[in-house]
């Protein structure tokens, strides 16, 4: 039996013609269909799971090509290009024969080099000292994590005055604790609430088309921070005709940049 | 006869089953192969001329998976999903056969909405008051860009001093001056030397292995910057075991946020 609700929603089936069999969770349920994070580890991991990858992903860009439904769906991995030491992904998930994602991922060895951090985690009060929100979510995935936010909390109410900066600070993790990796990577790097509704305190319908992740972390930065908490932060840079981008980064507790990540949302304003 | 080195650099040629066929152009020498930002406009290239294209780009992302070599080149586009507005393309870049690059592009209709700045243009000096380098470049496709370095210029010398910023900003344009459009503007996001060379003073290998572009601009905002200066701006947040990241903007002068870029390089320290 798998017991985290996230290893049982990226499960996935190995077909007779490569391919990977899954479903959609309802632990990860959203407005509409899957919270995208799930998708988004969903498809990685058939990469993850893929009999011919060599090294760990570095790279990985997922695109919404449309809504997924409730039920089942296929994902196609295939290695466009495997060099020495690294490899180039493209991924496709299917229902019902029709494309519903687009994906490419960049896996590679990494060695040993001279590393720096420069944008450094941000001075915050510890998690323990962070409360949790008071009010219920109104949709089910949110109730997968644990979200503490240090600043830019959801609206305390819908009044649709305009802020003039759409930042948000949390510590983050799985709820329960679940040890990082990879794949629970990626679904944290979607966990932050539409810049445009922190922005203008209004509701307005939203849905991500494209997350790209780099990840910094290897396993041994994975394995240091276990079931600890990440130190999420995100912030528009422009909102024009429709579309905003998102920049967002997460940390380790012990102030290591695990994960760059960037979107890029339809907003209907 | 086309005039300018960019249109003869990016010109594809329809083939009867649908791709694309281009050749590298030496105007675009780089250390070894092109330059990686006209390889990725020749990409998406394919896309801005295919029959079925709907919408304009809004996110794209270029992975560049083995050395492109002198010569020809085929790409493939492809439309994954075609919604009522939005567009998904699967595009992938061959030669003698094997895959050179995989990309992923957005397009869409854009419509007007409330749009918004969040990061806004830096405050520099105009484009008049700050040199040229007086430098000769030592590949061939910097001469094609005129490159006013405002901050972090290509250090004085190569003496491995650290330093703790990796921010460069430069007023930058196609030499000659030529109308911006989507393909120059791809182009133009990777023109940032290495942020490692900069944060180090020493010129290690470098390559660019992924590459994503979010268009803030759509058709209006580049007609009102034509042949005008971008101010550009590029930062890595951390360098990790072989690969650094980079974050970077493009405004026009007139301090529209016209893209939003960013990149995973590898390197070798």
């Amino acid at each position: 039996m798998i017991e985290h609700a996230f290893d049982r929603a990226i499960a996935l089936a190995a077909q007779p013609d490569g391919s990977f069999l899954g479903h959609t969770s309802p632990d990860y349920g959203n407005m509409v269909g899957p919270y995208g994070g799930v998708t988004a580890a969903q498809a990685l991991n058939a990469v993850l799971l893929h009999p011919e990858r060599r090294g760990e992903p570095v790279a990985y860009t997922v695109n919404y090509a449309a809504p997924v439904s409730e039920g089942a769906f296929t994902v196609h991995a295939r290695p466009a290009r495997t060099n020495r030491s690294t490899q180039h992904w493209v991924i496709e998930m299917l229902q019902q024969g029709q494309t519903v994602l687009t994906a490419t991922a960049f896996t590679a060895l990494r060695r040993e080099t001279w590393s720096a951090a420069e944008h450094t985690m941000p001075a915050v009060p510890p998690p323990g000292n962070v409360p949790l929100p008071a009010r219920e979510p109104r949709v089910e995935w949110v109730n997968r994590y644990e979200m503490r936010f240090v600043h830019g909390g959801l609206p305390a109410t819908w009044d649709a005055r305009e802020e003039t900066m759409s930042r948000s600070q949390l510590w983050v993790r799985d709820r329960p604790p679940r040890p990082l990796d990879f794949a629970s990577l990626t679904a944290l790097s979607d966990v932050f609430f539409p810049r445009i509704w922190r922005r203008r305190a209004s509701r307005v319908p939203v849905g991500t088309v494209s997350m790209t992740v780099y990840f910094h972390a290897d396993a041994v930065h994975l394995a240091a921070t276990g079931t600890g908490y990440l130190l999420g932060q995100a912030q528009a840079q422009a909102f024009s005709k429709g579309y905003f981008d998102q920049t967002a980064q997460l940390w380790s507790e012990a102030g290591e940049l695990l994960v760059a990540a960037h979107q890029v949302v339809y907003y209907k304003a």
